[in-house]
């Protein structure tokens, strides 16, 4: 370990680097029966609501936890018994969909695509043609495991007009790419603390139409994660039903209003876009290519093929990179040899030319070419 | 709100009042796929087994989200199909156990018992006696409803002998009170970041007998929840299987570090027991008696009988007290009107004597009785 203590800058799909107001936001002791944090909750829940523009329609329920235990939470509790779910997949967090799906014993139909395409609405549109039987269909917006944006307002059209229900993974898109409610129809979106809002990981949330969660009472396979059950208990009470991760949610707060001060999805969004374009950019020069073409990339992730070269070696790279004081991220494929680099975060486009230049570096230290 | 900027004092159950040291610990960001923060898991999980002496045979799973996550992947994890579960019932969280069961389409048997008296051994040894096809007994070790500590080696002695497994809800005792796993048969041992270990919360952990959990591949009704699961991952990655909440974490393992270097388990209990015994005392002096038999009474948390007169309103006296510093919890009995008063977490002989000084300045400024 380096004798600086400083934090290595976080190039990764989350947990990511934070403010320093976010974290300072956590020097502090709430208690959760108190009305003090329990306005915080509600401010969290209500800003959360209108950054998809779902003020009236929808209402936002906190969960404990990562945001896996948010997305098994809502397909737990708005799927009906005897639902029945498409789920296209092309990546790690689709097929995540399938593992909880399998392991509630809910019914599933995988719509295997290719993991470096986006999702074809019209393929969607088929498989439900073809199978009268699926209620609900479950998708991923940005597969992080690649980058891929999905065009979820052409695939919320098509599960709407065929009268099915569609359940959104946006965990790595949500406050980064607009999604609205008014015109996107959805039953939930689910998405957590620690990604393009950029506060701390420890808490998930769903954000579900109130019409499909008032029918959900009894339906979830867990107590814990009951969102129907947590959603009444808060309204009844204005607190969590079990302990809330207290200082996460202060957290969260604080990092709305940065969210607010810059400009919300479509600021933070460009933000990201220009780190994403700048890193590309930076890259090229070294040599290194994407793995996706522009037009299916989204701007929270950027999956690179590894050198072709036979002194290249994740392992070594990783940590040349980080002694160099960046964190990157393994690739997720399954066959071809990558790696990733996130642009989300408290990043600016210094940060993205530092980052550059050290992997430049750590290529040359390493005796990989570093030329285009 | 006062315009002095500084936290009341939690006396709660959790969340607590914390260490500023604890709470620095958050003032930094990691890489969940990082070494430097996977070495921080290893040691917070090497210690927690620790604590109960369970090195060798134990082995710690952490998980994501509150204490009552923990305690269902426990139980979700740990019953086998067809499994039945003994749960003695003195409160609010021995029937939180119940309701996961029943959620989770389990075998339940309720031992109804009275809310004020600990858990009787023979009354367990008896029910086993009566229905062979038990196969677990759940029991909370502090049950927080009313502060009764149970007498966890002898009910572990009484399920031993008649040859069935024991799951052990010890959120609120952890840390404070002695359980030895050498001398203790459990099969598990839940509990939490935020309660007597002084982290923040949103983490539980369950620390389970490795060949108990070495049989359970493919038991969970819950993927998030799946402690056989989390294991497997942990051992072969190092890393959590879903994004940990990597601040909570840090700041486990820096409450971890104090609570170390205060004693550990004997002397956070002592100093605990002489926060409890002092605030009998005081509040006796004003005329507050407990609910509990002094044996009965755990060192975590009183129930004091509400004053039996007229002009008593828990949230006038609530607020009271609140202004003047200090956060009390409302009462948890059905019958009998009482509140709470917590006695872990950073807090010492003279914020006991304060909180005192607080409760009787608000008693007189409700026009209420201030003596014995």
């Amino acid at each position: 370990m380096p004798l600086i203590d400083r934090d290595p800058l976080l190039l990764t799909p989350g947990p990511l680097s934070t403010s320093l107001r976010t974290k300072q936001a956590m020097l502090h002791d709430w208690g959760s029966w108190d009305a003090g944090f329990n306005a915080v909750t509600a401010e969290v829940c209500r800003q959360l609501v209108e950054v998809v523009h779902g003020d009236g329609s929808h209402v936002c329920v906190p969960l404990q936890g990562s945001g896996s235990f948010a997305v098994e939470a809502a397909l737990g509790t708005l799927l009906p018994p005897g639902g029945k779910v498409l789920v296209p997949n092309h990546g790690a967090y689709c097929a995540r969909i399938l593992k909880i799906l399998a392991t509630m014993g809910r019914q599933a139909v995988e719509l295997a695509l290719a993991e470096d395409a986006a999702m074809d609405p019209a393929a969607i549109d088929a498989a439900l043609a073809a199978d009268p039987a699926i209620s609900h269909v479950a998708v991923v917006h940005c597969e992080t495991g690649t980058g891929i944006l999905n065009p979820l307002a052409d695939i919320a059209a098509v599960v709407a007009a065929r009268g099915r229900r569609l359940i959104v993974d946006a965990m790595s898109s949500f406050g980064a790419v607009e999604i609205d409610a008014r015109t996107t129809p959805f039953d939930a979106v689910v998405a957590a603390s620690g990604k393009c809002l950029e506060g701390v990981p420890g808490m998930g949330f769903a954000i579900v139409r109130r019409e499909a969660l008032e029918a959900c009472a009894g339906r979830s396979h867990s107590l814990a994660l009951d969102l129907h059950d947590q959603w009444q208990y808060l309204q009844r009470t204005t607190q969590w039903r079990f302990t809330p991760p207290t200082h996460v949610v202060a957290a969260l707060d604080e990092a709305l209003r940065q969210f607010q001060e810059e400009g919300g999805v479509a600021a933070r969004g460009a933000r990201y876009a220009a780190n994403r374009d700048r890193l590309v950019q930076g890259m090229a020069t070294l040599g290194l290519a994407p793995l996706l073409r522009p037009e299916l990339q989204s701007p929270v992730i950027v999956t690179f093929h590894a050198p072709a070269h036979p002194a290249w070696d994740f392992g070594a790279f990783y940590r040349g990179v980080r002694e160099r004081g960046f964190i990157l991220y393994p690739g997720k494929l399954t066959r071809i040899e990558t790696f990733r680099v996130g642009c989300i975060g408290a990043l600016a486009l210094h940060d993205i030319d530092a980052v550059v230049d050290a992997v430049a570096r750590t290529l040359r230290a390493l005796g990989l070419p570093t030329h285009a």
